[in-house]
């Protein structure tokens, strides 16, 4: 039986989603509470990585196994063993066919910053600081270059794998919200995929536009012949979260 | 001259406000950032103490010194030593006859929280998790039982050293509001000043008059004839914020 698990978690003491040697991941902290759980070894397939210090509120992954517990308790069952900065927000059987990877359409990523005259302890942790005042006018305006099928290469980090470095871009937007404790601007993208890095890197590129240091031309051209140095600096990742991961038809909630 | 500081901070880390022994505080962290950085011994006097793990968006401090720096400098000065977690939002001279903890008339607090099936990481670090639904209308119902000068005897942790038990209670209420990680419940209640807990308890002891746990009729008892039977538990720390100092007529902004 394929199990679909849908997960948030705040990624600051992680090495990213993916198991690797010598360090915790959310996979394998994850892969670990089933394990020890259901008694038998548990291998997570998520719709994709996230990188080292990235959050979720909607990473999805499936798994299978044959297991005793109906669907919908395995969340609290691993919720009981799982530590408090990750948790698993439903469970339920997959539908025929499907593969958190492979089924994915378009993934939502949000990139959280706040602008000011000085820090704001309360919004640090999830969203990167900008000294000054916002032009929610030219983000959008550099946001939008971003849209359509691009060579994003100069938008990837180096070590980065990728067979092809070409993405399609469905949807950006700047928005500003308040929140209790302050006022926030967040870039929303939606995408087919998203290349290590590119994500942090479009927001940086957008940033340092409207601070001067990137032209909308320079955008432009990084997207029709690549080069790192057309492009703005690479955000935090602590400001970075995995919204939610479109498989329409199937839906999860 | 006498200096004022408006300070933000996430308390998670720290053992509250007030410099003790074996604990590192806020206070300390600043004083000695301060005396560092002016080479003379600087002592914050504050509005009030925040307890163990308890936030800050304004809390306000004063202290002495004669420095050559323009006071409107002091605040990015302090930033640049301190910790992350600790940011100094403002400084200006005080005015005259200025106490941070004299003078204040009232003070704000909220109390966040959040509701639903599940944990959500990326709200659990400032707001406490509560399984199920909520009903605003009952913890408004609570909520407004504080209101009045009363004994809050019960609602104050027995390591209180306050002189008098008797507080004054201005306003309170429940509000839910929508951030990007989720929906939260907030308590806001502003009074001449708090107990040890006070706060905290009043929130628990609504919350548990919504859960059945406590009686709208033991609220008014345990302000009458003060008893810790009467009243609900006292809800962890992480929830709570020093929003606001009332100086009036003294403004700081």
């Amino acid at each position: 039986m394929r199990y679909v698990l849908i997960i948030a978690y705040d990624g600051t003491e992680y090495a990213g989603w993916q198991t690797q040697k010598n360090a915790v991941t959310i996979q394998e902290t994850i892969e670990r509470a089933a394990s020890e759980l259901f008694g038998a070894e548990v291998k997570l397939h998520a719709s994709g990585r996230t990188d080292s210090g990235v959050h979720a509120l909607g990473q999805v992954a499936h798994f299978d196994a044959s297991l005793s517990l109906p669907a919908e308790k395995i969340a609290d069952a691993l919720n009981a063993v799982l530590p408090p900065d990750i948790s698993v927000l439903s469970s339920s059987v997959a539908p025929d066919g499907f593969d958190a990877n492979l089924s994915a359409k378009k993934k939502t990523y949000v990139y959280r910053m706040y602008f000011g005259k000085r820090r704001n302890p309360m919004c640090d942790r999830y969203a990167f600081f900008v000294r000054g005042e916002c032009d929610i006018g030219v983000l959008n305006g550099a946001a939008s270059l971003f849209v359509g099928e691009h060579d994003f290469a100069a938008y990837c980090a180096s070590k980065s794998s990728a067979k092809t470095t070409v993405r399609t871009v469905f949807e950006t937007k700047f928005y500003e919200s308040e929140d209790f404790f302050g006022r926030t601007v967040s870039f929303e993208v939606t995408g087919g995929g998203f290349l290590y890095n590119m994500v942090r890197t479009m927001a940086g590129t957008a940033l340092d536009c409207m601070l001067g240091k990137v032209t909308a031309s320079d955008i432009e051209k990084s997207l029709s012949s690549p080069e790192r140095s057309l492009v703005g600096r690479t955000l935090p990742a602590k400001g970075l979260t995995l919204v939610s991961v479109d498989y329409s038809p199937f839906v999860f909630a």
